[in-house]
């Protein structure tokens, strides 16, 4: 099951995101303001609602969308209330909107969350109009087309027996943390085959 | 030496960094149009220079900056190169301007960047209007004032033995990079003074 997950970053142009597919869909907090410029009815909302629209929030509770609020003093961001519900709801594939945006922190506790999500074997993906984020463990065949961007980054330590096909740069066998030296490699083919041998890496599919 | 690095991320209120303070500044690629806004000469222009403005680095070239040309097929994206060119010139401090945009990978080099300085004893900071982010290893102190936000999130494995002073929320002992728990802690007074046993802590001191 496919869970979508908005939240409160940085979303310029809407239209990007209108054919996305879902089959539930968890708002975090003021990502109800994207929900309902997209047309979407979330099946939950979770947050502290500290800082969303609260007509909008009525709006859609009239309507009989669950809410479930949190204290604002909790060890979790919203959006990680709202990532956990949907694995909660038996997602086993998350796409994240409105996950990158002006405060960094934000942002890459998100990043982080897509770790976590490998590990519990939840295929993650942070998705805006310059990125498409996700975590490789193991080996991995990615999709693209030629001349497609893609930077692959040690995520959470060092990685190792790293190998990789279909790309323009062949990965080094090691990368280390201080000196990522994977940014901007090129799909060669219509697919690209990474191996990693130990470790993880951030994948960002990018465009500017 | 203090070093300021200007890069071709995201400005949008350049008026934020017009007292920027420094001794040397290298400019890597389209940083120089930032440069140019702030009225900065920067010391050196660095880059593969495939997206600039030519006719800014013929105005700068006409002035008598140096000007170093690398392949655009290289192992750096051109802020590393702006980053070690500063390191090169003596910098014990270097603060990033324009290291935050709309491509992820970039972003997140940048931040890999800011690790490698640390391990060569230098500090190194990403600023932009919404961030001031570094690496946290040992002891530190870290000036603010009650109310400030400073998120802490472990980077490049685990982190722990930690402690805090000053901050609303106390650091748990350990924190691994699944489930950083430390976004939107909060000075409560002019100090907070961080320990980390082993590891390191990405620190972004963030606002809205």
């Amino acid at each position: 099951m496919k869970g979508l997950v908005i939240t409160h970053g940085v979303i310029n142009d809407i239209e990007f995101y209108k054919d996305i597919k879902y089959d539930i869909c968890v708002c975090a907090d003021g990502g109800i303001e994207y929900a309902h410029k997209l047309n979407i009815r979330p099946d939950i909302i979770v947050g502290d609602f500290d800082s969303c629209d609260r007509e909008l929030l009525n709006i859609y509770i009239d309507k009989g969308v669950k809410v479930e609020k949190y204290p604002a003093e909790k060890d979790f961001t919203d959006t990680q209330l709202a990532v956990n519900m949907a694995v909660e709801m038996g997602c086993d594939e998350i796409v994240i909107i409105g996950g990158i945006g002006y405060r960094m922190d934000h942002t890459i506790a998100n990043i982080h969350m897509l770790a976590e999500l490998s590990r519990r074997n939840i295929k993650g993906r942070i998705i805006d109009e310059h990125n498409v984020i996700f975590i490789i463990k193991g080996e991995e065949t990615i999709e693209g087309k030629p001349g497609d961007i893609i930077s692959l980054i040690p995520f959470g330590g060092n990685a190792r027996g790293l190998k990789s096909e279909g790309l323009y740069y062949q990965l080094p066998d090691f990368m280390d943390i201080y000196m990522p030296c994977g940014i901007s490699n090129v799909f060669t083919e219509d697919k690209a085959w990474i191996k990693v041998g130990e470790g993880m890496l951030l994948a960002i599919m990018a465009r500017d």
